[in-house]
């Protein structure tokens, strides 16, 4: 099938940029010395899962139980939730691993800990844990210094559940740009959970796991020491965002939107596309940086960057494509003639993959398989 | 069902609400002797357009093939897709008016008006067609005084498709905030459609039907003489775009996203909670108001706003509620512990709405059905 047969709008996944996303991440974490457990929530399909394992990735990391059960029903059974566990999911956590999964969950307080605790001991079952502490101040977990820590671990193990160690994400790195200040963090996100991993260990309580990441600090780090594993996901596509923060280039961003000229404003430079906010998504991600890519970046149907071309408005079903600098292009009809096809590369990888049930997997301009993905909890 | 046995997120529609909207939406139209073609992209759920069938609306409007096929294979067979059809997508059309779908769709191009007349040519079909107008210069549509408007109606006409008729959507207003701006913006919706259907009938060309529409416009629409017909979809969920506005108040809002607390940050007065953007989208729709609501407002489990309390940020599947004046609450976590729910209403209800593959249906704090929704294309 060629680009041309495809309905749109559709999500393509350029298969060579995947592999080379895919290879080059890997690489870096075996120099370094630790597994990769790639967190899957950015793509949400089994094919390129399997990719990642293929070149050596180690247990994947979800962002939802309903994650967690397909690609469980689909062979993956080392899997590590990465949102705080509450009372409510206990039940699904458990039925996942009495059918064998090796689901780790994670809790940043007492409470939680407590109930997990509790539900273990009426079960008969002894869940693994990991702690999730805070090295950056951008969301959960607790502070590597804070006595909730021991408190917290001190409630699994005496209530019968395994800790599995500590675990954090430096997600502010999404808003640093150079490589200096990301591998910095880096090493702040290595040394603070490398230090709640020594306090465990000093009170006595067991901590044989030490996992960090976020694509754009595994992507700087230099050193992983006393790390065990690294947790990433968005690498597999990247997006504009990803290269605003410096950590790829437009030319290796895997995932693109086909989409179709629906019409034109000639007057004001406006070429209308059948990609609105439904297929880009609402994600403004690259808003706060110095290259504000409005809804997405256009290239041609090849798949080769048109610089001077962004989406920059977006309605439900109708996104609005024009130069960059503001200037009415007057050939604009004839440069985009209505049933052309476009590719915007997006924000936000993870945001836009998720508006589509589906990804064609593409070769130059050839459609060679169609990749089912899933959405919801 | 009650409320504490559903998995979160969900995404609820309160049944009072939703009816008091459909209802208020349908007597404005009534009064002003139009018929209703609800814009069914709102909420995608076959449940909810009947409900506005069942109150007196007159077919309905889509946004994508897709919904024309759902809606079509639900029983819904008066269908206007409102997005311009590209030569790509003509074959999916005939395909379902050939099954009996009595489906119109729309231009505003030579070139698509060219390419619809070859293909009926070819298939010996009439295609029923209506002109995009642009009556306010925030999308699609050719202007009601450019000799377009009459190029494109006599290339349909005489390549045998039937010219329905004219339509326009003012979508900027969605960028006005009184009922005084609104009902002016109404008038010139109103007042250049007619001029155009009115300079069509002049060169002697059909022009049955002129179809009006936004929600903001259709209710503060005062006079609405010579239109026959009013789009609108947000209505019938309203968000808080529309309180902003000035259509609606917060408290009229049918659709909200049930979520648990997962953890605290009580030193930053944070509350995190398990519905993160991939529930609430990414919309941002009132960040350019005077209220901005970031991600949503904060109501408790029995759907009671918590005015002070908005959700400040999202990640994936983190959300971050805390006061609206920043203030830090050192008891937050006493106000709202782990595994307490929260209900949070929406910026703009068709972009939360498409995170969902489902609706809880609630009366007070009982969920009373569970309403499918579809997505993609």
């Amino acid at each position: 099938m060629m680009l041309t047969d495809i309905p749109t709008p559709a999500a393509l996944i350029d298969e060579t940029r995947m592999k080379d996303n895919i290879a080059r991440m890997q690489a870096h974490m075996t120099a370094l010395g630790v597994r990769l457990r790639p967190h899957v929530k950015t793509a949400k399909c089994i094919e390129v899962a399997r990719r990642q394992q293929a070149e050596g990735a180690s247990g994947i990391t979800v962002s939802t139980l309903k994650e967690a059960e397909q690609f469980f029903a689909a062979g993956f059974d080392d899997i590590l939730y990465a949102a705080c566990i509450t009372p409510n999911k206990i039940d699904r956590a458990l039925a996942l691993r009495r059918r064998g999964c090796r689901l780790t969950v994670i809790v940043d307080s007492i409470a939680a800990a407590e109930a997990l605790a509790a539900r273990g001991q009426a079960e008969q079952h002894a869940f693994d844990v990991m702690i999730e502490v805070d090295t950056d101040g951008h969301r959960s977990g607790v502070k590597p210094d804070d006595a909730l820590l021991i408190g917290i671990a001190g409630t699994l193990h005496q209530g019968g559940a395994v800790v599995k160690g500590v675990m954090t994400h430096a997600g502010s790195s999404y808003d640093l740009n150079t490589h200096e200040a990301l591998a910095r963090l880096a090493e702040q996100e290595r040394s603070l959970i490398v230090e709640a991993a020594a306090r465990l260990r000093s009170a006595g309580l067991p901590c044989p796991e030490v996992s960090v990441g976020s694509t754009p600090t595994a992507l700087c780090a230099r050193d992983l020491s006393d790390v065990t594993e690294v947790r990433a996901g968005v690498y597999v596509f990247f997006d504009l965002v990803m290269s605003n923060v410096g950590v790829c280039t437009p030319h290796e961003i895997a995932l693109s939107v086909l989409t179709t000229v629906i019409g034109h404003q000639t007057e004001k430079g406006w070429v209308i596309v059948d990609a609105g906010w439904m297929a880009m998504s609402r994600d403004r991600g690259t808003a706060r940086h110095g290259i504000d890519y409005s809804y997405g970046a256009i290239c041609g149907q090849d798949g080769r960057s048109l610089d001077d071309y962004i989406m920059t408005a977006a309605n439900q079903e109708h996104g609005i494509v024009c130069r960059r600098d503001g200037q009415a292009d007057p050939d604009i009809a004839q440069r985009f003639p209505i049933g052309s096809l476009l590719r915007v590369l997006p924000n936000h990888a993870c945001a836009t993959g998720a508006q589509f049930s589906a990804y064609q997997l593409i070769d130059g301009e050839r459609a060679v398989a169609t990749w089912e993905r899933f959405d919801g909890w």
